[in-house]
């Protein structure tokens, strides 16, 4: 695939015409990429779940959820914002384990090395506004805040509004951004189906406890 | 601008080179295409507001929000899913107020006669879901459903998330979509900064009443 001899080296991204001079090699495998972000992720939600036991009246589901938004928190933060405000990534000389992602990633959706702009916004407005909301979310879980429900709500619908964005942009660009039909359907079908699911679910359940909360207050008040 | 002679036309849309091969200049004037688009308006909200007025116990501000969410509604699935469903609007042959309307409009951003991919999501994403909602949430409002602040929340992420990729896509792909500074400054800068203003303080105020909701289950839970 790639020659030591020059500096020039072919890109594996598909569609094959793609333009990115300067283009550097994966250094580490995909196991190496892979394997570091599910044990930093594991650890990290560990921490958020051993810790949050120890707050009072906390429902399971509300320290699952805090280990949920800690774990999209800095997944948005760190490994999207690092793409944001990294637009030559994949020309990196040295071994950047940040990179590295990226270029990894690319060969599922071309798109992130070729910085589409409407992959660009959407990761623009998922790292700089959903990141540090997300973290927000799990320290207003913690706190018990009256604003808990509101701010899981709308982050979620933001995450949601962010993948309709990305699946259709793709579907009207031709569907063609991927190495083959493998990292098609485990990077970009499978990795992102989980901003899909876990934030419908929140939506799902935020919705009913506001309308619960409503219903409560009218009853008050019609008791009065 | 136009020979009668032959069947092309030269397009006015910025940048010249866009190319809208059949395109069939405006039938009808600027104040043609706004003066029965503001009547309209006006006209379905005066209804709404004169019969929202029989709803006992429903505040002014309510009944304003009942005339905002008719019009963005209407906006959204009539005028704004047009242009998602019609994508040769410009060669239009006979007069059709709906292909006028985006003819016109594109004079601000060419984007829409251009078809570019961020704005014909955006739009279906409005159009589509958006739309619809807002009905629904006019008659949340009128019915005192317990989902109505989630709801006209979560539409109101949507436009302003929808908003956010408008201005920020032209923005990187070189803000230059625009025939004048007056299109640019009354098309597209002031019509859409309606869709930031107005959801901006519906987000506020029924964020705001979604904590009260939960500040007053609160008490009424310790209270017990």
């Amino acid at each position: 695939m790639s020659s030591a001899m020059e500096t020039e080296y072919p890109h594996p991204y598909v569609p094959t015409d793609l333009r990115l001079p300067g283009y550097v090699p994966n250094f580490l495998t995909q196991t190496e990429i892979v394997v570091p972000y599910i044990a930093c992720s594991v650890v990290v939600a560990s921490l958020v779940w051993f810790f949050s036991g120890r707050i009072s009246k906390i429902s399971k589901t509300d320290r699952i959820l805090m280990c949920w938004w800690v774990f999209t928190g800095l997944t948005h933060i760190i490994l999207e914002g690092y793409f944001v405000f990294s637009p030559e990534f994949y020309k990196k000389k040295v071994p950047c384990y940040l990179a590295e992602v990226w270029k990894e990633y690319s060969k599922g959706d071309s798109r992130y090395a070729g910085r589409d702009t409407a992959i660009v916004i959407v990761e623009g407005v998922t790292s700089v506004l959903e990141g540090p909301a997300s973290l927000v979310a799990m320290y207003a879980i913690a706190t018990g805040k009256p604003y808990s429900h509101t701010l899981q709500l709308t982050i979620c619908i933001g995450q949601l509004y962010g993948c309709i964005i990305y699946f259709v942009a793709s579907f009207l660009d031709g569907d063609n951004f991927a190495k083959s039909p493998f990292y098609y359907w485990v990077y970009y079908v499978f990795a992102n189906s989980i901003w899909v699911v876990i934030p419908t679910m929140i939506v799902v359940r935020s919705w009913r406890k506001i309308s619960k909360a409503f219903l409560g207050e009218n009853k008050k008040r019609k008791a009065h």
